[in-house]
């Protein structure tokens, strides 16, 4: 359907490179101008400039929801020395393709697992001249264009191991006991701070929705409720919740928490159960 | 035309998502996913966080020059409950979706009136799991493209009278013998500062192209020319005058007016005549 | 191919519009409802409000890589009164469309040169209500749209002289035995700095990739690297080097150069040769 004999009708697109400058554009042309019968569906272009893990966390979180496609994400430091190129063959059917520096290896999984994977070498399907430091236009948007209309994965060079796919580190929140040591991994366009845990990690260290708990960060202890959404809290109050991607996060119900808690992705903080005292006053147990 | 038996070729698509998350993205790859011919048409993911006034501002301005389609509109507060769903027909053939909030209220008389409404309840075209946080994903970008391939209205849900749908109160000016009570409507892009009032109404309070009217606001009294367009004064200076949507504005030829003015949106300002002087210092009627 | 019978399949779109404002979609609306078969590409949205010179450079930057098509480029301040609407057809079987203020006329060599050009004066290809200062929306889509649907190029207005259309002078870098002086040409998403010189004009001045040289700007004296790119020194540091457009920039390796100068558009700058010491602290021509 999505995927024909004459290659992809979809091209999805993540970045770093902004929208203030053409980097967006000029990407789009050179496949317009290889693949003009593409589609192009923008994921975003506002991934903090060469945050390689903000990117894949970004591309794992809208990954699931994307047609069968070219998939491409552009987020590629150099700071040593060039990551070499991938292209990456899902068993649904897609490809995703960018640098081999970690920045696809959170979506691939979302897309049935690696089906088999080739690096990037061929250089009669770069532009005529390549730029070592704006290959988005020079080799990878050639190379996508080229997967579709139609060519084959292996032109574009040499298979290669999945193990030998470079991985990031997932960063694993910690349960000890009553409290779960996480961290902020993201904070949404509407100042929702999404951590690293899912509810299942919270109801491990006995914290369940309905719960009161307490929030350690920035030096700060809060206690605040644990509920299914923000919106069961009042307008203005912070609570911890799940977001709309299945993470916990801290909102404020419109609010903004993340101004209210003055946190940014990467701040650690500790989520700890706060012990209940039945109705009465009177432990339970002791009746 | 743009409407065929097999549903509707455009979406057009206004939100408060943003450009720096996934939600947009997500929003279009899950319609492209059920409806891949539709093309989407972004009139602006810009709006204040939250804010439906803004953005049922925002989609009225726009939606004149829209091809006829279905018109996703996506603010979607929360703070107290969810608002319903709601599909709108309307008469020249379009359909309006988004939360029974007010959002789509200054929008469906630009399309010839309301022909009939649907609340969105079906949950068959709802995605797998429904996120009460992102019922854009979930429910509206779902049941929008099911309209687009070709789905009945009725699939949606059941009708509801237009009466019962919210509508946001129009702030009107007040026309007082020789001023305008009036507020500052909309903060554009270049700084220009539109009031809730047409010439009409500072027609009515005696004041026309070519005169210099008083303005109060923040404190501040200034005397100004009220001018077709900004293009009548000399760079810097500030004046009143139309802006491309019919309403009246202040605005610095080559410059900000809300910079100038420090004023925001929803600010009040009153425009008041100033008495003119005939040639000679006499008036003209002693004559 | 991309031109067909019936016109074109591709519109580009430059402009200074901004995305927080519904212009950009309001255009598009407009193109939509009298071509719906175009595809827009946008080049960017967020050249800086009224920046003529900043939006030629762009468009002339981006414009290599586009589609056969029709360019559309909007940054048209009327600071004295509207220049003239232009379109100017290339040898490509391209047509740039704008207002004759300069901004297409860094453009139009990239597209083979000038074929003909005419003054857009057909009211009747207008929409009914021209507003003076959003011709964008009135004027220039409309036009654009007329072109893209098969139109002719003299449907929109009389033959001009390419010889009458204003072009923007080119800020040249002057070459002064040992140094050479020149600007800040553009600052990209990275912070990277762009200079109106290319390595032609620095190994005029004897200046080498490998060699040291001088940089003044800003009361400050630095003396970095000139490297083929930023990749070539450690993460931190500043050099000169080739961007990826084939002009000469100031860039810090996994930083932003414009941060660490305080540098903008169009501060001056001197690139100066550092005296090379040959192995050994003699002059080499002593031996």
């Amino acid at each position: 359907m999505a995927r024909s004999e004459q290659g992809f009708d979809w091209v999805t697109f993540l970045s770093d490179y902004g929208h203030d400058d053409v980097f967006v554009g000029v990407c789009k042309g050179v496949i317009a101008g290889i693949a003009p019968h593409v589609r192009i569906l923008d994921i975003t272009h506002l991934v903090a400039p060469q945050d390689v893990e903000q990117g894949a966390t970004a591309l794992a979180t809208a990954i699931p929801f994307m047609p069968v496609g070219v998939h491409l994400a552009l987020v590629d430091p150099m700071q040593d020395k060039a990551a070499r190129g991938i292209a990456v063959a899902t068993t649904d059917g897609s490809v995703l393709i960018g640098p081999d520096n970690g920045l696809l290896s959170f979506a691939w999984e979302a897309r049935g697992g690696i089906d088999r994977a080739v690096e990037i070498t061929n250089e009669q399907l770069f532009r005529d001249t390549v730029h070592k430091t704006f290959r988005g236009r020079d080799v990878f948007a050639s190379v996508t264009a080229h997967l579709a209309k139609g060519g084959a994965l292996d032109d574009l060079g040499g298979a290669i191991a999945a193990s030998s796919l470079k991985t990031l580190a997932v960063r694993e929140a910690v349960v000890d006991d009553d409290h779960v040591h996480a961290e902020i991994h993201a904070v949404d366009h509407f100042g929702n701070a999404s951590l690293n845990i899912a509810r299942a990690d919270l109801e491990a260290a006995g914290m369940n929705f309905g719960d009161t708990v307490e929030v350690r960060c920035n030096g700060r202890t809060l206690t605040i409720p644990f509920t299914p959404t923000f919106g069961e809290v009042a307008p203005g109050k912070l609570t911890l919740c799940e977001d709309s991607f299945h993470a916990v996060q801290l909102a404020v119900n419109a609010g903004r928490a993340s101004q209210e808690l003055r946190v940014n992705r990467g701040d650690p903080i500790v989520i700890a159960r706060v012990p209940q005292q039945p109705a009465g006053g009177r432990p339970a147990v002791t009746t």
